[in-house]
C-alpha cells in the first residue's frame, strides 16, 4: 500500500517515516518542497534520508515561497537566537500556510499514486507554536481532502498520519534510535553557519538539543 | 483593503475579480500559478486580465504538478472532446488538488499581506464536476485556514469569496460584461491549437460557447 512521506531532512520527518516504515503497511513515497528555505542545507539531508530509509521514489518540488515572504526563512530578516522555544508566541521562523501547501501538494501526488495515507512529522509539544502543528489542523486538512479529490467524492478517506504530534523531542529520538534512524543524517538549523554547522542557537539548534540531553544519548551531527 | 484573487487568465476568475473590485473595498493582489498546465496560453491572458483589473500586483508563481500527472492538462493524455459537460463523471482534466494548492499559496500571500479575504472563481452549475469547485470543498477550506495561519489562531478569519458558485454559465457573462469585462482577454480552451485558437470541442469551450449563447451575445475570442 503506497503512502506518501514529507521529508524535509529534519529529525522529526525521518522518525516518522521510520515509524510508519516499521509497520511494514507502506510503500513509501517521499516527497521534499524546496520552499526556498534560508537552510536549504535540509535538501541534502532529504536525498541522504530517502536512500537510508530505501523509498520507492523521492520527489524534490520547488515552490517558491520567498516570493511571498514573510518569514525569516523565506525572507532577509534575522532568525531568532536564544529564544525560549517554550514562550507562547509564534516566532518569525513561523512561514505562513507552509504545511497547508505541502499537505495540498502530497495530497495530489497521493491521489495520483492511488494512496490514501500521508505521513508528516508534525509534533506539538517540543514545538516552536506554529499553528500548522497542532492536531485541529490535522484534523482540518483531512475532512478538506475528503472534499477537495475525485477519490474523497466518490468514498475514499484520506488519512494523515501525525505519530510524533503528542510525543516530547526526547521521545522522538529514543523512539527513532530504537528503529534504527541515524540522526547524522538529518539538518535541523533555521541558520547553519556557513561550512553548513548547525548555529546553536536557533530554536530548531535549542529544541534538538534538549531532546537528546533528555533523551540522555549525544547528537551525533555534534561528535563528527 | 487588500484582498488575494487567484487569477487563471479564463472567463471566470476575470469575471470574479471584477465583482469584486465593483464592490470597491478591495485593493486586489493576483495570483497566478504556472502549473505546467497544457493551455499554457491562459498565463498570457492572466496578464492581460491583471493590466485590464489594475490591479495592485500580480504574481506569477511557477508550481510545476506535471512533476504529479494524473491529469489530461498535466501528463500526456488526451483532453475529452465533445463530452457532454453536464454528464456526472469527473473528466480526466480534473487536476488532482488543485484549487487545494492554490488557495493555500493564496492563503500565504494573504497572511504575509496582512488580507483576510481570498476571491476564487469557481462555479459548481456550468462546471466539469471538479470537486474541490463545490461550496462544501470553499467551506472546508475557510475553516482549514483559521486553523492553519498565525492570524487565524490569533481570531481572524479568512473569507474565501466565490461570487460564481451558483451561477450559470451565461449569468457569469451578462454579469461580467454589465461591469465592463473584456472577454477577448480571456483564454478558456484545454487543448489549444497550434496558433493559440480555442479548439471547441474540449468541455471548457463547450461550456463557454453555451453560456454565450445562452447569453445571447457572441464571444469576442471568436470575431477575431
Amino acid at each position: 500500500m503506497r503512502a506518501v512521506v514529507l521529508l524535509s531532512g529534519g529529525l522529526d520527518s525521518y522518525t516518522a517515516a521510520a515509524i510508519a516504515k516499521s509497520e511494514q503497511r507502506f510503500e513509501l513515497h517521499a516527497l521534499t518542497i524546496q520552499y526556498g528555505q534560508r537552510h536549504a542545507r535540509e535538501l541534502e539531508s532529504a536525498r541522504a534520508v530517502a536512500r537510508a530509509l530505501g523509498v520507492a521514489r523521492h520527489l524534490e518540488l520547488p515552490i517558491d515561497l520567498r516570493a511571498i515572504g514573510g518569514s525569516s526563512l523565506t525572507a532577509d530578516l534575522p532568525v531568532p537566537r536564544d529564544r525560549d522555544p517554550d514562550a507562547s508566541d509564534i516566532p518569525s521562523t513561523y512561514v505562513t500556510a507552509r504545511n497547508t501547501v505541502f499537505l495540498s501538494v502530497a495530497l495530489g501526488w497521493a491521489e495520483t499514486l492511488g494512496a490514501h495515507d500521508l505521513i508528516i512529522g508534525v509534533n506539538a509539544l517540543d514545538y516552536s507554536g506554529y499553528p500548522d502543528c497542532r492536531p485541529e489542523f490535522i484534523a482540518a486538512f483531512e475532512h478538506l481532502a475528503k472534499l477537495a479529490t475525485r477519490e474523497g467524492v466518490e468514498g475514499a478517506t484520506f488519512r494523515i498520519h501525525a505519530p510524533l504530534m503528542h510525543l516530547s523531542k526526547a521521545d522522538i529520538i529514543r523512539r527513532g534510535l530504537a528503529l534504527g534512524v541515524d540522526y547524522a543524517l538529518t539538518h535541523s538549523c533555521y541558520d547553519p553557519v556557513a561550512d553548513g554547522a548547525p548555529c546553536g542557537r536557533c530554536d530548531s539548534c535549542v529544541l534538538r538539543a534538549r531532546g537528546f540531553r533528555e533523551a540522555g544519548v549525544p547528537d551525533p551531527l555534534l561528535l563528527r
